[in-house]
Order: C-alpha cells, then sequence, then structure tokens
C-alpha cells in the first residue's frame, strides 16, 4: 500500500528534535514528527507537592493542551470551557508516567519538574512527538540541575520514547499522520525505554477488533520505530 | 507464590452478576470481582447527541464514578470540588469505547444508551468489573428496545469483557485485588470480545519496564480470565 | 382513600435497615423505606474542620447525592455540570443538622464524622431515609470509636429518625412513596429524636395553602411514624 | 427578659417598604426590618423557561445574595469563589416558593417575573424581609404587565408575608435580630398568605430539640406578626 | 448640542457622596453621579495577601460588580453564571490600581482594605463613579485604622477620582449618561489625583479612530470635571 | 540613559513578522518583538454569533494566553485552575477591539473572523506585539476569503499596529522589555491605525502620577512607534 507521503509502511516521518528553543525554560525542546510540531518545556521547581514532602524523593509531571487552532478546525480553549477534556486529562497523565519510567527519585532529591508539552500544529501522533520531545527537555533540565548540584548523580536511568502504531486497510503502519489516524482500524501507542523495554503499550480497536497476530505485528513496528527515535535523541542531546 | 485470599495465579475471584437491581433502569447489574461491587445502570434515551443527528445511527456512551467512601480512606466529591478528575474521564472514556465495540450502531438506529457504572466498593480492578457488568446491563437495555421495536433487530454483534491482569514479585496473576495491584511491577488491562478477539490492550509499567516475554504471558492470562467471564456473563443473560 | 400500595393513611412503607453494607466505612447502612434505598457510610477522621481547631470538640457533616439512575428518568451528573444543585445542598444541610442535633460534640473530642448518603434508588422520602439510616451509621461509627479509645464516653445523647408526610386529595399521609409525594397539596419532613422532640419541621404548601388545623394533623403523623422509627433503629442496632 | 432594642418579645422592628426605588426595575422594593435592608427587584421577561414553553402558564422566580460587607465581617463573593453556596440556595429557593404560592400561573399568561433580593445590609430575618418586599415588587411589577395587556386579569389571589420567631433563653420572640438569632435554642420560618393560612414553616433545633408546646407557642407569634406584615403590606401598596 | 438633561457639554450631572451608608464597614458611601448609584464599601483587614507577608507594607484591592437590574433589561449573575466576565474584571483591576496611586503602603502597614463597589443603578459612567466614591470610602477606613492606631501616619498621600469623557456627534462631553455612552465615537476614562496629575487614561475609539486634537480636548475636560470632583469629595469629608 | 540593549530610547527591538507560520489556519503570524514571541492564527468561521444573527454585518473577536512557560517561573495554565484570569480577559478584549476598529462588518458579510494569539515566549509588550501580529494574520485570512468570494470587497478599511511606551528612571521609552516594564514609573500602550489615528490610549501610573507634558511624549513616542510597525506590515504582507 502506497502511503500518501510516500513512505514504506515501517518508515517514521522526518523528525526534528531543536533543543533551547525557549529563553526562559530549564530544558525546551521543539519536537516535530512530520507535521506535527510540540512545543515541550521543562521547569525545574524546588520542593515536590505536598504529599511527597519529607520522602527524600523527587518528583516528574507532564501537563498536555492544544492551541486552538492547531488543528485543522478550531477547537474551544479549555481555559475559556472553564474544565480540562477527558483526552487532555488521559495524555497529560501518559506522558507523566512514561517520563517518570526513566527516573530514579531518590536521585532527583526532592525537586520536581513539570514538562509542559502544547501542540503548536497537530498532524496525527501528537501525544508520542509529546513524549520523545519531552524526555529530551527533562535531559536538559536534568543537566542544568546537575551544573548547580541541586542532585546527587544522574536521576535519568535510560531515556523514553514513543511512536504510534496502526493497522489500515489491513496494513500495519508505523507512525501515523492525521488521515491515517483517522483511517485506522487498529491503533496502538507504545512507549518505549532505550534499551528496547516496554513502558506502555496501549491498543485500541477503532473499527474492528483485532487478533494476536496483528497485536504482534503491530508491537514489532512500535519496537523498531523507538529504537530509531531513541537513536535520534542521542543524536540531538550529543 | 501463594495469593492473600488463596487463589491461583491464574484464577478469577468469585465473580456474581446481579441483574435488575434497580426498578428503574432499563438495564441494571450489580457486578461483584470479589470485594469490588460495581453497580451498573443502563438508560436508553430516544435520540442521538446533536452531531450525530441524521445520520441515522445511534450512541452508546459511560460515566464511571466512584462513591466518596467505596475505598479504604474516603475521597472527595467530584462534584464537590466541581470538577472530574482525569482518572475518572479516563475510565469513563475506556468503557465507552469498549462497549462500542461491539454495538452495530445502525441497527440502534437514532437511539442513545447511557450506561452508569458507580463504585459502591472498591478493590481492584473497579474499570473491568464496571465493562463486564455494563456489557449485560446494555444487554439488558437493547433486550428492552427490542420489546418495543426500537431497533430493527439486534444491534450487539458480539459480547465484551475485561479483566486486569499483573506482574506482582514477578508472577503473572489474573484479576488484581488492591493488595496486589498497590504492588504490581506491570498493570495490564485486557478488553476482550466474546470471539476473543481484542478491544483493548493497556500496559503499564508501574515499577519497571517489563519485556515481550512478559507481556505474551501477561496476555495469555488476560485471554483466559475474558473468556471465563465472556461465560459468565453468557449464564447470567440466559 | 385507598393508597396505591394498600397501605393505611398512618402507615410506614416497609423499612430495613442494614448495617455493615459496606467493607470499609467505619460505620454503613443500606436504608430502605419500599422502594427508596439509601447507602449511608460513615466516615470517622481524626480532627476537625480549620474553623474548629483547638476547640477540644468535634464535628459531624453530611453529604447527599443520588445517581443518576436512581430515578424513573435519567439526571446528569452533578459532577460533569461542574457544580451541585440547590436542592442537593438543601438536603445535604438538613441531614447534617438533624445528625447534630443528638451530638455531644466535647465527647466526641476533636474528631469529625462524615456520613455520605447515596441514593442507590429513589422512590420518595429519600432525604427522611438517609436521616434515619444516616444515624444508624454514625451509631457504628461512634462504637467504632469507642473501642478504639477516641472519645471519653458516649458522643450520642439522644437517636434522630425522620420522616415524610403530607396531604393527598385532602386526605393526611404518612411516609409519602413518589406518585403520593408528586401529588400532595402539602409536603412536611419531620425529625425527631428518640426522646419524642422536634429538631427539625418544613412544611411546605405545594399546591395550596394549608391551616393550623392540617398542619397539625400532620404533625400528628410525623410525631408516629418517628416514634416507630425509632423502635425500627433501636432494633437493628441491638 | 428585656430585648436589647427595648421591644417586646411579640413585637416587630420598625419595618419600612419604599417602593420604586430603582429606574429601571418593573418593581422595586427596599425593604428594611430593623437594621435588615434588602434591595427586592422584579424583572417581566416575556416567555417561560424551556421546560414550561406551550403550556399556556407563567412563571415566577427569585435569586439572593448578599453583598460583601452585609455582615459584620466582610464575606467572599460567591461570583468570585465561582459556585454558590448551599444557604444562598436554600434561601432563593425559599423565596421563589413562597410567591409562587400566591400567583395563578394561567392568569399570569406565559410571562416570566424574576426577583432579586440582594441584602444591602444584613441584620437577621433577611430572607423573611426579601419574602415580604419581593410581594411588593411582585405586585408592582404585575399592575406594571396589567397596564401593558400582557396578563388576562390579577395573576395574583393572595399576599404574602413572613417572619422569623424563635427561643432565646426560653422566650419565644418575634422578628429576631442578628444577635438573637446567634443565641436562639430554636430558629422559625413563617411565611403565610394574607387570608392567614401557612405557605412555609421551617424550625430548627439550633441548640436543644423542642416540643410541641414551644412549636406551638412560635407559630402563634409567626401568625400574629405575619398578619402585622401583611397590614404593612396593604399600606404601602394603597 | 443640546444634552437630554440640558446639562452643558462640560457639565457634571448632580453628584451626591452619602457617607456612612452602611452600620457594619468601616468606611462606606453611597456615590450618585445623577442615575448612577454606586455602594461603596471599605473592609479592614489586619495582614496582607500571602506574597506580601512580612514585607513591612499594606495593600488596597477592589471589586466591582452590577446587581442584575441595575441595567435597563436583567443580566444574569455572575455567580449563577459560576464566573465572572472580562468587564467586572477590568474595572475590578481599573479601581484598585486607581486607588492604590493614592497609598503610601509603608505608612498602612501590613494591613488591607478591600473596596467593594456594587452597582445598584447604572445610567453610565459606573467605574467612575465607583471610582470617586471609593476614595472617600477608603479615606473614611484610614480614619478608622487612624483612631485605633492600626497605622503609624496618614497613609493617604493624596486624594483620586475618575471621570468619564467622549464624543458624542463630534462633540467632545464629559460625564456621559448611558444613552451618550452608547452613541460615543470615542469613550475616555480619566483617573487623576486631587493634585492633578494622571494616574489612568484610557480612551477608546467605538466608532471611528480619533485625532490628537480630539484626544487633548477629551484630556482638557476630563482634567477639569476631575477637579471638581476632588472638590465635592473634600467637602464631602469635611 | 543606556538601554540594556543598547537601544535609543525611541527605538523598536528587531521585529520579525513570519507569515503562514501554520498549516491549518486561514491566517497564522509568528510575530516577535525582540525575545518576545507570540504566535496569531486567524480563523475564519461561516456565521455570526447569536445576537449578531441576521444583521447581515461579520464579527471579529480575538482570545490571548500564555504558554505556562512563556515566562521565567513558570505560572500555572488557566485550563486547569478553571477560569480565565483578569489580565488574560482585559488583554484579549483589548485585542479584539483594536482589531475591530479596521473592519467594515457590512463589507465581511456574516461571517466572523477568531484571532488566537498565544505568547510562546514572554519579554514585555507582548499585548502590543499580538495586535500588530494579529492584524497580519487578519489580513492573510481576508485575503483567503476573498479569493473564495466570502466576502463582498475589502472588509479592512485601514490596518492596525500597535506598541508599549513608558517612563523609565524620567526617561520616555519606546517598545519596553521586561525589565524595563517592571521597573517604569508610567506604562502605556498606544493602538493606531496605518491612517496615524489612535484606536486606544491606556496609560497607567505605575509609580508616581504623570503630567500633562509626561503623557505628551509618551504619546509622540508612540506615534512614531506605530508609523514604523505599520510600514513593517505593511513589507510582510506586500
Amino acid at each position: 500500500m502506497a502511503r500518501a507521503d510516500g513512505r514504506n509502511p515501517d518508515q517514521l516521518r522526518p523528525v526534528t528534535i531543536t533543543r533551547g528553543w525557549l529563553a526562559h525554560a530549564e530544558g525546551s525542546v521543539l519536537v516535530e514528527f512530520g507535521g506535527t510540531r510540540v512545543l515541550c518545556a521543562a521547569s525545574v521547581q524546588e520542593g515536590v507537592p505536598r504529599w511527597r514532602k519529607g520522602s527524600g524523593q523527587g518528583w516528574v509531571t507532564a501537563e498536555y493542551s492544544m492551541l486552538p487552532r492547531a488543528t485543522n478546525t478550531r477547537n474551544d480553549r479549555e481555559s475559556v470551557r472553564g474544565r480540562i477534556g477527558g483526552r487532555t486529562h488521559e495524555i497529560s497523565r501518559l506522558i507523566g508516567r512514561s517520563l517518570r519510567a526513566c527516573v530514579d527519585y531518590k536521585i532527583l532529591g526532592e525537586n520536581s519538574v513539570v514538562i509542559d508539552c502544547d501542540v503548536l500544529q497537530a498532524d496525527g501522533g501528537t501525544r508520542t512527538a509529546a513524549i520523545t520531545g519531552a524526555y529530551v527537555a527533562l535531559a536538559d533540565a536534568v543537566s542544568w540541575m546537575r551544573e548547580r548540584k541541586m542532585c546527587k548523580g544522574d536521576p535519568l536511568v535510560d531515556s523514553v520514547a514513543a511512536v504510534s502504531v496502526g493497522v489500515v486497510k489491513s496494513t500495519p503502519l508505523l507512525d501515523l499522520c492525521y488521515t491515517e489516524d483517522v483511517a485506522a482500524e487498529t491503533d496502538m501507542n507504545v512507549v518505549m525505554t532505550g534499551a528496547g523495554e516496554f513502558v506502555e503499550v496501549q491498543g485500541t480497536a477503532e473499527g474492528r477488533p483485532f487478533d494476536r497476530a496483528a497485536l504482534d505485528r503491530l508491537l514489532d513496528l512500535g519496537v523498531a520505530g523507538c529504537a530509531e527515535l531513541t537513536r535520534l535523541q542521542k543524536a540531538a542531546l550529543a
């Protein structure tokens, strides 16, 4: 099956990771997966949330949001509606959980890092681009902390990257763009460590249920995609 | 490894499915997975949400909530806090998606079914118990509609059941109770059709990343658990 | 006048009070007045609200809510709407005030009891059933505290029960079910102590104003009904 | 017992009812019960709420609120807090119900009257002053409508007035001021028609439960107080 | 051009400043600019907001609001809508900033004054009337504090007054009433100190952009109007 | 006085206007005033708000927001807080009013343009940069509409630009950066048409009141700055 942009089924879109995009944030990255463009800003804060005080351990959390005109038609702002939608909540939680998988809280000490992932432009895979970029922003924020001796060693025990995979017209594809995402029968997000282990696997039957063989083929694609993204993260941080 | 309640690793807790627990709802089920107790009420409404009007197709949605004292310590009500939390949003969306996987919207016609899943008592696996019970409530609501000729045929193309699996102290376990859930290194929810295909797979590394072999073992457990739950749903509906 | 369910005008519906319905709560009761079914959970918390700190006195409060499909047609959740309605506020306040009438705060010490009254099924008289059941849940929570020496003596100076009365087609009736409640010209809720004194009297002209004689007849019915409920509470606690 | 302001137990505070206090409202009254000062504005609106459309019947509703510095210490605005408190809800509902007791909806036709009762200064009895003043504002709004032939006859079938009564140091008192209200063992609000029938009776044991004799003495005081207020309303409207 | 009420273009409406309108507030003023009537209540509170603690400096802030029927047609309450509108926010901030221009925070000490400006009736210029009245209420609150030795000297370094000006049918006018305000091509609010310096100048092209000459003429009118209001404030405080 | 970045008092920071920064929006601009970076997206929508339907006239509105880490320290999201702050409201209103000053609604027809101005990075003057960029985004959106014959002619009757001016250490300065803004005694925003007339003038005494001479000097600076920005807008659109 030919993809709209001529890619092979197992090929990522062009990925760019631009570090230091913001002047103020301790770590910041503009990450692009094709037309998807997410600004990731890591903010270091001394101290931890109340429920964690006195534990000697740090905390990492994330907030995801989309600008109103990131998409093809304008969406109302969640601030104007006065409440955060379920999709936003769900993705913010996923990003936070994913990043926490590579952090040693004790080495981080009682410090917090909040990573804001704002989608400036959306073309599918915004949550996986966000995780991939957020890790790099987190790494820069951690370097900033280490320069200031805020932590006793390297709190990052591994790296984290993520990619979407899905079945479109019976063909498993890597890194779906928006039109592919809409047409997918099955959609899966795979979050992995640099060491090649799973942090999160979320597969959803959009159009029809899927069998174990389809699940396995999607996991294969996701594993390969994350490995390539891990390579790109390393190159960006080099 | 011995489980606290003496179960085998691949054994479900005692499951009861009590139909018709409420007088008013078109379908209602009190479902129990051990100490987890969820009241599922299916409400039939003529018409569909605005964005679906004129499509000739129906809609199924779900809302999940937990009573303040379902858990070991009391949680504030989301109505009092004035906003729904991320976890509630996420689970409501999961239940809705899962049920929609077994519905033929065209046969349903322009009717809606809302399924309220209220956790009266929580002991792990509330979302999977909710999905399993909600399907039975939905089936009863659909029977109610068919008696009234509201749909032209059976809109349920299959059944749906769900179970949690996880790795605790390196042992894969089926249907985690609360203490097991808290101790799990990896946690996965598996939603399947009666025909044995996947609707949703959500695996999360709680403590440490997991490899492909662990993922496969958890899927095996989940497949077997869902098959048993499908059998119990059929018995309850017989 | 014959009542729909064959009761005499001065007769309560079948009342059941099931203690210990929940595993986690310090006191819990499923109370049923005919088809009205309310789950009352009493949660003990060390400490008191900020405005009461250092007083040496405790606090008792209540929250009332109705599940979306407790009623004949589904109501939107207040958590989804993002605000608590006036009726909910009013009833929560009434239940709290009623229970506080039987508590000696000094003996309770600086401890709080929150009583959640969730209506699982509604058929009229939900607030009076809630008060009647909540007292029993409170009594169990107090026993739990006394076993743990959290208070220096018995903080319950009396019991509290409540019942609705009303005038339907010119006949004063005790314990109105939903269809009677809707048809009532005058509606009154009576809350009384076990000793037979009034805690709260709320009479409302629904259809037409009422005179002193009607008020007196309603009070007579309410006094008798509360006495019977007091007897049932004592039996349940025996 | 001597009252702080020298009144007899069965004596109202000085009551003034100033009509036409606002230039824009169809009916407006500044009502004063001693130091309690409530501005009541009746707004006529063509049409009725959605649930009443096509019924041929009108609607009357009320909203109560207190300015932040109506009281001895400043209260935060409910608009700033983003939610209406339980007390405000409860009183708004009481005022609406009370006024509706004197309205014939069919004669009113499909028109609405909203009565805003804003407490400019509080010294006890704000809700009863509000009801008493709101009736006069409603009467003026109805006259305004009748001049414009918006209704076919007089939709007011009677008048409505309200007063608080309470037991302070074992003495039943009429029309409690703030310091008396705080000291009251029992507190009751009585709403009556001009014809001397009850619209609403709300008695609450603040400090200790009360017996039937106390209830009767309070009702006697309330009946006399409402009769006097009815006389003052008539004089104001003459 | 003749103005509807016969005023000259450079003439204020009748202004009345009634001090001590409320019994409880430390300073209170009912200010009237023609048909515009604003109740200003100054509340003294010991202590300052958290971000200012330990600075040795005080704080002054304001909240503006309009009663629902202050205007020709009824507006919904912001408390009912659950959020404060942009216009309310903007005016509250303007009043606070204006008053702070005449306060020496160090002399005020760590005390706060909150000034509530509630529009009882609106006929144009509500924000400028509010500022003019709020200053007088603030002055009375400051006197109250000085009597109690809460501050070491006079924290008011000057007075503040405000007036609206605008161009209607090409004629610059002082102190616009509502009908003039609606018809204005340009609208400006001028806030000045008693010493004749500017605190705030906000000019807006409502219908068409304005040139420097028009701006100058409006400023001339505003300067004269504020001088007259300063005189009236002094007289009221004498 | 030497400015931190070596500019003359009457010199703008480097200004860049990048059109077409977003793929989806009908008009989009990334505008930079030195370190201030605002993304302006103009969205065309058929139809107008309800209150304007049937008028034959269009509508233009704007929403301003700041990303959490646009500033030196992180700010909580307004969507998370559940309400929009006063500053955001105020600036959104200012931008909308400013743009509307150059639009002929009748030529626009019953179409709406919403302009989202999201501050990606803040270094003073975000509202004036937003207005200046938003005009260019609006112009592009209007061209898009004209290509599709959505309006009968050019609805833009002029251009609009804005700049901040202020007095720092007694020196009037053009286009304040953040550190200058914080130190300013007086702060003014000037919005002007391309023809050199005023749309909005907002001057505020931050530290001390200002006299007419200072006001005049600031206006002179603002007039010159807006003329230069108008030239840059024209160049960008050429």
